[in-house]
């Protein structure tokens, strides 16, 4: 199980960067950015921390906030109390943390929502199953919570998003359960888990799922891309989303962000190109997978390798990815503003989104905090078009850092709108993302929301604020 | 274009076979089931039909049924007139009938509703692309009516159903325009499109979509393999859907289906295997998917062809296939019964689903046609579950067709849900299976769905009676 999470910072209390690593992160971002940072400031005690007594009556009228690995990043589990309310309910769903029942044949099994990452794969493994779905925060968050935010995950193309993993679920609403079949795909009415998908606690609380495992990958191929620009990257990429090879990770990097992640590109952006099968070996696809990025420029000096081989630059990147969130929280710890945005865009739209979000922020880095570093990764890519993610650090003032924070996101979420991007791609909507995902949802579907909220929830004590008013 | 649409039967009117063709399909009826057949009954002719003068005026109540190709077989778009309103208006969308606006790069178009198959291949293929959406009613039916009714085409494995393909969706509604942002993905909130897809013209009349195109293929591959019986084939058909190979086409035939389509077995059960790519040779792709198949038995005696060889059982099927709903008003000419229903389960019912269902089907061709006919095939595949898609075929009792069928249909749809599986895989909800729609979707979503339709259509003008009352 592990040791204690932290209270404020992300993951376990015990991993959070001890002083000399913070020091040493520091210099790091001072060498990048070219400001001063630090020092290190006094952490959040949790016994300084007083909470009032729980006071919940049955008749009180008390939101309540379903809470799964609480790893959101845009609000979606903060307890806000709105008008008229009295107090809040965070539920826990820790306890449901069970693989109930495996179907080999059909390759699903019926999940606990409250249960996360590495309990899902142990238990799965014990079926000789697996579900390789690792977001960032696969350590800690839940299956319930990545139905609700619609997760994406470890897969770069096909089965991008928890939505393709999702056979039938359970969600427990004020007015009774809503259960939808557990059937394969059907053409009966529109699909009644799209309402589920990205409902974010504010219409039931999911209580179970029956998901499509996989059986584990025996052959895996891999393979380090180098290019001379990310635009050339990026078109490589797209070719590769557009070519039917369907790659497992087809993840490119912009120098700044491989440099981030521990992946030594001289200068270069880096594909990182995987293929896995539990049925065949993957010759002929990494064969053709390298031709088209050798077609756009891209050199692989090292050649594709089986995946037995550690060390590489995949390897790299992975541990980076899984050690960024800690590394956030200790540069919070350091008065440094660090955080990440999303989006996706068709690909005729991608340069100019890419374009205008990278001027945008960077002015706005210059402007709010007088420097600052952006680097961008593409995460999925799909036929029609890549979801790039940024990843921004800059100096702050102390007692100014939430009101920088909130004019570099206003700067990034304004330039995705602008250029033709959804306001996330991954990140789900919660309280951050409000104002854009407002303009963006179709106005009728709004109001269909809202009567479908109604109709569940009619008190609206279901994760008030979060998606709707 | 075509020559003019039988008012009565299936397709163009000069497409009807003629007496002789039709005192041929008797006999063969006649030798399937043996029973006799016939004789070819008058058929309808136009100018005897009277019909009303339109009588629409501005505040009638009038329902209004939005109208593509007319082949639904559910009644999703018959003139039904409910309690409380005047007259109905059938709203032809056959004039918005064009590809507006092809973006190549992000490999998508914006393409009018009304747009029927050929048009939509032959607009594209100016621009070097294609859709690659054929169901059977293909020639008639209109892009509209296939996001309307969430059809199944061309594809038996990823792509299978019209909801992949929609990038975006313009739906006009009695409170304004529904229009879903041009994104590639998104994890805003629950999918709006989601509401579109499948809404029958109940919600309201989709007018166009960005929808995602393709390179026509370059590659093909296919093979027929046979298998001692069908559920040999389907245990090979379910390994191919869990390889990961993605076959275009893996359509499993039971020996009376395959009989029927023209493709000579000696009663074996067929599997049409097929693998195509616009980028890559695919010799690896069916090595293995033969390799899959033989491990359950599977024997391809002719081996693997590149597709440009004609006349295999691909072809025959093929034709057969866009032939049959002819067959079917032809037979109905002649006092034969014959229909299909189809439904998805998983993997493990799919078994006991398909012995239900064939004992109870052919019992009630028995206890209500004293005879009848009955074909399986699977037409789409997935890693949790299958499609199969049953034809039935018996002798009827003049001016007893329609409770004839009624009873057959019944016992179906009543077997289908006993097993597990769902009213439809592809052939939407309509009027038809609106009584085991409402037992399989979940309450609380049917309450959500009026609660749309208030939000919607506040005045509950649009096809009522589809989906809901």
């Amino acid at each position: 199980v592990g040791s204690a999470l932290s209270f404020w910072a992300w993951g376990r209390a015990d991993r959070f960067p001890d002083l000399a690593a913070r020091r040493a992160l520091a210099e790091q971002v001072e060498f990048l950015t070219g400001r001063a940072v630090g020092p290190p400031r006094d952490l959040p005690v949790a016994e300084k921390v007083r909470l009032p007594p729980p006071r919940l009556a049955e008749k009180a009228r008390a939101p309540v906030v379903p809470f799964g690995g609480g790893t959101s990043v845009v609000g979606g589990v903060e307890p806000a109390l709105p008008a008229g309310f009295n107090g809040v309910v965070s539920l826990d769903l820790g306890r449901l943390d069970r693989v109930l029942e495996v179907d080999e044949v059909s390759r699903c099994a019926r999940v606990q929502a409250g249960i996360r990452g590495p309990a899902l794969e142990e238990q799965l493994a014990a079926h000789g199953l697996t579900f390789r779905h690792y977001p960032q925060s696969f350590e800690f968050s839940t299956l319930g919570g990545w139905i609700a935010t619609r997760a994406a995950g470890h897969f770069a193309t096909l089965a991008t998003r928890i939505d393709h993993q999702v056979q039938a679920v359970r969600m427990l609403t004020p007015r009774g359960p809503y259960e939808t079949p557990r059937v394969p795909s059907s053409g009966a009415g529109p699909a009644p888990q799209g309402l589920v998908l990205g409902s974010e606690g504010t219409l039931g609380v999911i209580t179970e799922a029956w998901m499509r495992v996989l059986r584990p990958p025996r052959w895996r191929s891999r393979a380090t891309v180098f290019f001379d620009g990310f635009a050339a990257g990026a078109h490589a990429a797209r070719e590769l989303a557009q070519s039917g090879l369907f790659p497992s990770n087809c993840r490119l990097l912009d120098p700044g962000e491989a440099l981030v992640h521990g992946v030594a590109t001289g200068g270069a952006a880096v594909l990182l190109l995987g293929f896995e099968s539990a049925d065949h070996p993957l010759d002929a696809w990494m064969a053709r997978g390298l031709a088209v990025a050798g077609a756009h420029g891209g050199r692989c000096p090292d050649g594709p390798s089986s995946g037995e081989r550690t060390g590489d630059a995949a390897d790299a990147w992975r541990d980076a990815f899984f050690r960024a969130p800690y590394l956030q929280s200790a540069l919070v710890s350091l008065g440094v503003l660090a955080d990440t945005f999303e989006t996706a865009c068709t690909w005729d739209r991608f340069e100019s989104l890419h374009e205008t979000v990278v001027s945008r922020v960077e002015e706005a880095l210059r402007l709010h905090c007088g420097a600052g570093l952006l680097t961008c990764r593409l995460t999925h890519v799909y036929p029609d078009g890549a979801a790039p993610y940024y990843t921004f650090v800059a100096p702050a003032r102390a007692g100014a850092e939430i009101e920088q924070w909130r004019e570099v996101k206003r700067a990034a979420a304004d330039a995705v709108a602008a250029a033709g991007g959804t306001v996330t791609h991954h990140h789900a909507v919660g309280r951050v993302h409000r104002p854009w995902y407002d303009r963006e949802r179709p106005e009728p579907f709004g109001r269909v929301l809202r009567a479908a909220k109604e109709t569940l929830d009619p008190a609206g004590v279901l994760n008030p604020g979060v998606l709707m008013e």
